[in-house]
């Protein structure tokens, strides 16, 4: 068994959100799709240990908001890399109410669905929603996960079913590794590959992905 | 709601295959996403109407082999609109059998699962596979949904989770339309674009998707 191949299905990136109680909240996800056509049904996959997946249990409403490729990449970090028990993760984006939950404006588009099953596994929940309401809101491509990983140069939280630990997806790169020190974003797995010298950056540098501040950048040795 | 929002997810394009008893039997499909990573499980949503369906419920087994940009596009019409109860699908193409079960060797690489559990909807069942064996084969990247529909230029069979009926697809293309006439074939879909007239195409000239006769082709109005 080679777990290598499990990287290569294709998926976008999502974020998907429900209420709190009054409270709106959210969380980045890859696993969505569409499993019935007539009525419209979407089935998203959310670890037990998300916040969300509570949420979504309590209020039985969730939405897709669909990340573009134009999408701000901080989104990704933000709503995947902190847990909305700590945060109010909607506070700080631009977000519309759409059939009673929070859509992110800044994406392709948004699907809200009411959840009508659920199928239990060890570490996720698979939710089974009937769409209720959506729109297209950017013309731009959607981002695919490759697009995240490939050109975003993101990673997974240890919550997403496709999480790879760092030694195995060292050891499976596809072709011969090389090492390099690199300044890594401790809280996302950011790695800062830009002209200007990591130290010479401004004290108020924050990460692109998941907007920590730099003192949360650690030097480490990465597989390129 | 606009529908055309469920066509901003984001897809690969997968081989689901499985036993008939001792006959390899299998169908195209897009829906496949990775539910869990310890122990890796796979969800594959599969229509009622297909033979394959049947087939993974008696056998208890299936792989989804991942299609590469470079497989070969008949493999999507040849298992996608034709049915395992009439046509023994394996029979002209290469494949191997893994742990039981038949995978495509012209793919990135295959899954074999072993099902666990299931949830129905009203046209489709999602099952959920362990994943048993794995295996990279191809380095070439994954086939996208998007990639079949707007460089292969292929179609869905109607008992896909996305398939959106040519009138609905045509309402809601993104800009505006304007429609030629053009070959058609009449079992996939696929729309001739070549250079060479239609008319002066040999008689031994087959649809790429599906590989089906030349007379299978009908002048069409077609949206473009």
């Amino acid at each position: 068994m080679n777990s290598k191949v499990l990287r290569t299905l294709s998926y976008g990136v999502y974020i998907v959100s429900t209420m709190d109680g009054e409270r709106p909240t959210g969380c980045t996800a890859n696993s969505a799709m569409q499993i019935t056509s007539s009525p419209a049904t979407i089935a998203v996959s959310i670890n037990h240990d998300n916040y969300t997946n509570h949420c979504i249990d309590a209020s039985g409403l969730f939405a897709v908001s669909i990340l573009a490729e134009t999408s701000a990449p901080s989104l990704i970090g933000h709503f995947g890399f902190q847990s909305g028990r700590e945060v109010n993760k909607f506070d700080t984006v631009s977000f519309e109410m759409k059939s009673g939950v929070p859509i992110i404006t800044d994406s392709c588009g948004y699907i809200v669905c009411k959840v009508i099953n659920k199928m239990e596994t060890s570490s996720h929940t698979v939710f089974l929603g009937e769409v209720i309401d959506g729109d297209v809101l950017l013309s731009a491509p959607a981002m695919t996960y490759a697009y995240y990983h490939n050109v975003i140069k993101g990673k997974s939280p240890k919550t997403a079913p496709t999480y790879i630990p760092e030694e195995e997806s060292a050891a499976s790169a596809p072709t011969e590794n090389t090492s390099a020190s690199k300044w890594v974003c401790s809280v996302c797995g950011y790695i800062y590959d830009g002209d200007t010298p990591f130290e010479e950056l401004p004290d108020d540098f924050v990460c692109p992905l998941c907007k920590q501040p730099k003192d949360k950048f650690k030097l480490q040795e990465v597989t390129l």
